[in-house]
């Protein structure tokens, strides 16, 4: 091969350019050695060409496209499963946003200090604190453009773990499709449709610097990384990547963090996987903190994935019920923690935990969701119902007396307002736990988020590995970006943050000056 | 610049093509933009050749030159600074052996699986851990190849914190420069001696995935990375990448741990930084766990960088002393911890923390050192003596009635040969404290090492971020490989680490088959 570029082109040849002769002719290029991927160069002539690539039709990229779009600037939507939305479509259904109206309507006392406060607690100081103020000066604006520009529909107002009050707003669908969905139609009548099957292969940079297009593979077929069609696609303004984490890909988890191979469960879709973070890096982009990887604490070993059981753990039992060690019958953690906090406590206590609520507990967690989750994750299996409290300790073998006696110290505080054991945030609707029938998930923590990714700047530009500049024409927002997080992101951040930053990106990206 | 390049090579350039003429006719490439430095290209025809160049020059880069010199491969041995030695000649000077003969000789039970545990529980089991088993493995082997082939001294045996008993080899020399001196020394028996001054500005990774060669830039003056005169050299057989980390470099530490940038001291020496790990990158090597890095416990804000006092608080008062908070007059750590654990509990403690021995403790702990440590230690300061507790407590604003029944309480666990408030190992060396004067050195952890860096497998061989398989012609060791003390490195396994690794690199890289 070094022969065969010394007659072709001199002395400058590169293995970028080598493999770009091949990019170019829209052909897949075989290596010699099989143990090298090399970047790709400029194709001589585009397949196609557009003003912005996005990549990854998740909460960021869908708005990325929206906004772009609505700049003037012509859009390739790509993402590369048979459907959109990625972890995004079946993500928890909340939203975080500090000083809201709804928190004004319930006389809770917010503020974007607080909000910051919660994330860089949660993220053990290790977040980037320009990227946090954004998503929480934007917050309040974020969930206000979801409801004004996408009309989106709220169920109320949730408190998730870590956050100093509720704040985030539950979704009235239940899940992530509730942005995902109402996205993809404003996309539809801006004329943008997701290109499904569609893999960057790919990132293509130029000896200027500048990143100027992809190479994809239609058709592709996941996880086939050499299946489906080449064919390159110029960017004249700027590529975003919205590819999402390396939750679903246990090498790349375990060369970060070895405690995390493939015999951890993911709550992550299959299309999770480092392909995209590899290809960035490999041209260049900077790698930052790659090996905090976020476990779910409120997932069940009962099923595969992210399932039912968080519906009822953090919507329900949280709140209302109460999470216990079935070897002493005690609550081990505040259940409103931040993630890390209680995913940390749950494997401290080898996995045999339960959250529980009683049924006027299932009810007030439940108010305005599907009423048919009860039903659903009772057939799942993954939700269990037991007629009274001593079925339910003898069932999960929980020292019964101990277990009232939790029961009894966590109820006298509901009477006082405050849980004295633990800390938990009381509000006005917590009851007493007494009534029966019981309901119980059983809890085993699963890869969730990763918090690593390519360092960027305010603006969502990448940033050079090494020069430390921007990148331009790159920009990557939502988990493929690093940095945002710290150790540990907060629920209900990452819609803030993939919305924030999404729009931001497409807004900057559409506004980039086109390179011909 | 990309109309320049369609004239010159047609439709297969890239930006790395377009850096090479520059770096092949041996000049400095101005870049248009400033944002972007670029890999380089392979030369037409290159100013020197060599089998293996090695860069770097601390133990690892150094035992890799003795290895690929003496199987017959001819070296250049590329060194930045005006000095050879980097961190390791400036370092605390003990090396870990599991089941050594000097523990032999003192009656100490230790096994290859006791080390192996001790640095997977100080690293929080994120170490990879067939590297730690190749370290632990070659321990002993490693420390003979010192004295056999070196003719390196030691003084004794030394616990060091995180150890479950002492195994570490304390150098006579009282530092690094013990093994680094004979390293150098060798190598000049050998013909081979360090190129100062020699900046590895890129690395050269050929299309066909090979690294072959480096540019330096010759008469470099740190930190300037434009001085010097660029030089391309050819790598026969491979380059060994002993580069060290990057603790000396606050933008690329902050990236990574937004609280270590340029506020915080540091004890490495200013040539620790990220400059070859960014040009690693570039190439396609794979970053892991890079937002690891370690505080060590055992300096003083009295002085600058590494200096006097981890001789005296890890050597003298971590096994013969006690740590104390000066707040409440108690120790608040086993002095014997791993470092990590250890610096934690001061930065807890608001670094209102001294350690202290008195005159006895002192003389037990300097044993075969060179005597006049306690004179310079106070000159510079740091070392701070009190003709009484009292004095001392006073001085401190330690409360003096706890300080006394601290020690009283350590005190009747010497006669119990247990330590019952921390844990901490008690050999019989160790004595009761009473014995005026008294010494103090106030505590203030510095950065000390980056345990994230290039990915590598046991061979040593660089793991490419897109492939995941071996970069052929490219190994990297010591701080500058990734993955290998997880979390947090144990004091004395960093030259367990350099040395045996940097030997398996310099025999492995003399034994590739030359490219041409």
């Amino acid at each position: 091969m070094s022969e065969q570029s010394k007659n072709k082109i001199g002395k400058a040849v590169t293995r970028r350019a080598m493999l770009g002769a091949g990019a170019a002719a829209g052909a897949a290029f075989a290596l010699g050695s099989g143990a090298e991927a090399a970047p790709q160069a400029m194709p001589e002539s585009w397949d196609e060409e557009v003003d912005v690539i996005i990549v990854g039709t998740g909460f960021a990229g869908l708005a990325a496209a929206i906004e772009a779009t609505k700049a003037g600037a012509s859009v390739a939507l790509l993402e590369k499963m048979r459907t959109p939305g990625g972890n995004s479509i079946i993500s928890g259904g909340v939203i975080a946003a500090a000083g809201s109206p709804l928190q004004a309507e319930e006389g809770i006392e917010d503020s974007v200090q607080t909000l910051i406060d919660d994330m860089m607690k949660a993220g053990l100081n290790l977040n980037h604190p320009e990227l946090v103020r954004i998503i929480a000066e934007k917050s309040v604006e974020t969930v206000q453009w979801t409801i004004d520009e996408l009309g989106v529909e709220y169920r109320g107002l949730a408190h998730m773990g870590g956050h100093a009050v509720p704040r985030s707003y539950a979704l009235a669908a239940g899940s992530g499709s509730g942005i995902v969905v109402p996205q993809l139609d404003k996309l539809k009548e801006m004329g943008v449709e997701p290109r499904t099957r569609t893999l960057m292969k790919h990132l293509l940079r130029d000896p200027d610097g500048r990143v100027k297009g992809v190479i994809v593979h239609e058709k592709y077929r996941h996880p086939d990384l050499d299946s489906g069609t080449p064919k390159s696609i110029k960017a004249r303004k700027a590529v975003i990547m919205a590819t999402g984490g390396f939750g679903n890909d246990p090498s790349f988890r375990k060369l970060q963090d070895p405690r995390l191979g493939g015999e951890l469960d993911t709550t992550n879709h299959p299309g999770a996987t480092a392909q995209p973070l590899r290809e960035a890096m490999n041209i260049g982009c900077t790698l930052v903190q790659p090996s905090w990887i976020q476990l779910g604490p409120w997932t069940s070993p009962d099923e595969r994935g992210f399932g039912y059981a968080p519906h009822f753990v953090q919507g329900v039992a949280a709140s209302y019920g109460l999470w216990v060690d079935t070897q002493t019958g005690k609550r081990f953690v505040n259940e409103l923690a931040d993630r890390k906090t209680r995913a940390d406590a749950i494997l401290a206590a080898g996995n045999k935990c339960i959250a529980f609520s009683d049924a006027d507990g299932y009810v007030k967690g439940s108010t305005g969701r599907p009423t048919d989750n009860l039903d659903k994750m009772k057939e799942a299996g993954v939700l269990l119902e037991y007629p009274s409290l001593e079925e339910m300790a003898a069932a999960h073998n929980i020292p019964l007396d101990a277990l009232k006696e939790t029961i009894e110290t966590f109820n006298a505080g509901v009477d006082a307002g405050e849980d004295s054991e633990m800390g938990r945030y009381m509000s006005d609707k917590v009851g007493k736990i007494g009534t029966a029938p019981f309901y119980v998930v059983r809890l085993s923590p699963k890869v969730h988020h990763t918090m690593g990714g390519c360092a960027i700047n305010e603006k969502a530009e990448a940033i050079d590995v090494v020069s430390g500049e921007p990148i331009v024409g790159l920009y990557v927002v939502g988990e493929a970006a690093g940095g945002v997080h710290g150790a540990s992101r907060l629920g209900s951040c990452a819609y803030a943050d993939c919305l924030t930053f999404g729009r931001i990106a497409g807004q900057n990206a559409a506004a980039v000056e086109s390179w011909s």
